[in-house]
């Protein structure tokens, strides 16, 4: 999508060849700089240290990541330490080890010097099979918000917009572009229905207010800062029409993996008869579980998080701050699961599947089993 | 209660038997300071500008602020002009309706030379039963945590601990001795039963993480501080027993109108069964409404509470700083309404009621009308 009015993707390969370029989302959205990578330590260190996040984009990169490692060694220990170093960079995402899964059973069977070339070729092709997936997405995605601007004009008369509410950053820069929740709201604000987002700031690291604002705001499209405490009450007072989320690792059972907290809004969508929809490309899902909440992994991150914040000071520089007592301990659980039952639909690549077991199974027949 | 191990109360009449003392709360976590209003000026900004905050602190201050306002000018003009002031410094809060009509039904018999005196005692009496009330409120809270924790001894052999979530500050500093949500908590700690606080920091003034942790902290009593996000997943993954909020304004048929995002904890409360209770003295009842979903006028602030946020710097300097993109609107509604059916009791300094219109007729049948 565009920033500064030109169009981006969040990973390309730089002009060398070798090189792969990335945003440093950490920097938004006070600065815009591009990273380049060189070697596989330094596409570790993007995916823990979250200068790319979002589970398309951790896939992509760990790609690219893998390509960078066969570079420098492309014997079979060079491939397996690869892959062990990236699958650990990040516990929770599921396209991460879908990526490197990928990889692994192409390049295994091949000889060390063909290895190189084909994990770039396979990078870049997931980069744009990503872009593909996402684009189809928002397709399936913008006939929902046009279905409900048609019946607000039917019976309100003159509505002034569709209210979206969303958590987190399932926008482009959690992809390699168009997003995953936000795909259907950037083909909906292309196509020219007047859409505007209420956007949670997503505590602790507010990728919601630094990255979902800036990019929105960048591609022109009319939005608005919440805590995320606020959604509840606009839920209770009609001024949302409908809720679309990311999700970074999605059960066969429809149950969502999200960021902390989505499954707050989605009791409070449940309570008010507010859709709850979730953005996920095929990838997301993981087959080889039902029971979210039983069974998908909750990562916890360091206290540091909750208790010190990173902005800007009214003379321009970057600061970070200290919000809590130092006494008090702080504890940072990342995700959430919401269970099936709190979801209206979970919009997919291949169209709009209701999120249960013959839900997906329908839409995804070959990963279904059985 | 405790700070720095001496006791406390957040309001005092100062040695010269004139100057109001308070916290400057807004300095909390990292600066204890008191500061002493001697006009009605400083009793309005100190509401205004949340020096003191909290719904039963807030009428004790502005009992104070009649006070100040009748030793310079004891008219009925000063009278009147007094309570207009003061009742529009902060538009949520009942009691300062409550302690403002308390005050005028008083004053407005006597003659103007007699007005100060009688405005200091009723002040000092307003603070003094409200300690009683926060105590007795605490009593009867106390009774629940320490029914939860011989349930547990029973149920699970050796528990480790009660585990209250918390949202906001309603604690001590929330009103004049006790606190609200936090007295039942304080009992049963001073009681021996071992409790453990989930403090939700509370956006966007972050109440919960400077004030809750703090007072907690000082008076020794075991937290753990957490986004506002957390508490849904705590509570699907068994690690919250109950939870307690205080409430500015709860409706005659038991809507609590309290701090934006209470209404998202009580549903993640209602969907895992755990009990969640409000504290409350009685004059934060309203008695006047019922459906506070549709008649608690809510308040909107600026949205550069959103935006910006202060705390201390490695360097140990105070600093605010930004934390979105300049070009971003931000939309800071104050407060939100859990309707009653969400709510499993009230916990009133008369015994613990149900959230219904009979529940508090019950207990406070004076009131209750027909």
């Amino acid at each position: 999508m565009k920033v500064n009015g030109k169009p981006f993707r969040t990973i390309w390969l730089g002009p060398d060849g070798e090189t792969v370029e990335i945003i440093d989302q950490t920097k938004l959205p006070f600065e815009f700089v591009v990273v380049g990578m060189t070697s596989l330590g330094d596409a570790v260190r993007a995916i823990a240290n979250m200068l790319v996040r979002g589970a398309p984009l951790i896939g992509a990169t760990a790609a690219y990541g893998v390509a960078l490692a066969m570079k420098d060694d492309a014997s079979d220990a060079g491939l397996d330490k690869a892959y062990k170093v990236l699958f650990e960079s990040r516990p929770t995402a599921v396209n991460l080890r879908w990526a490197l899964d990928d990889l692994k059973a192409l390049l295994e069977p091949l000889a060390a010097g063909d290895r190189q070339a084909a994990a770039y070729k396979r990078a870049a092709d997931i980069c744009d099979e990503d872009v593909e997936m996402c684009s189809s997405l928002g397709e399936h995605g913008r006939g929902i918000i046009e279905d409900i601007w048609t019946e607000k004009n039917k019976s309100e008369g003159k509505p002034d917009r569709v209210n979206v509410l969303t958590h987190c950053n399932a926008g482009w820069l959690a992809t390699v572009d168009w997003g995953t929740a936000m795909a259907p709201v950037y083909k909906a604000f292309d196509a020219g229905i007047p859409v505007h987002v209420w956007v949670d700031e997503t505590r602790p690291r507010n990728q919601g207010a630094s990255l979902t604002c800036w990019e929105l705001g960048q591609h022109g499209v009319p939005h608005t800062l919440i805590v995320d405490n606020v959604g509840g009450h606009l839920m209770q007072h009609g001024m949302v029409d409908l809720c679309i989320t990311g999700t970074d690792r999605t059960t066969a059972a429809g149950d969502v993996c999200n960021k902390i907290g989505t499954y707050l809004k989605a009791l409070a969508a449940y309570d008010n008869g507010v859709p709850f929809y979730v953005g996920l490309p095929g990838p997301t899902i993981d087959w080889t579980i039902d029971d979210g909440v039983k069974d998908v992994p909750i990562e916890q991150r360091d206290g540091g998080e909750v208790t010190r914040l990173t902005g800007v000071t009214d003379a321009g520089k970057i600061e970070t701050i200290t919000i809590a007592p130092p006494a008090s301990d702080a504890a940072n659980y990342a995700f959430d699961v919401t269970p099936a039952r709190l979801v209206t639909g979970l919009i997919t690549e291949r169209g709009v599947a209701e999120a249960s077991k013959p839900g997906l199974a329908a839409l995804y027949p070959e990963n279904a089993g059985d």
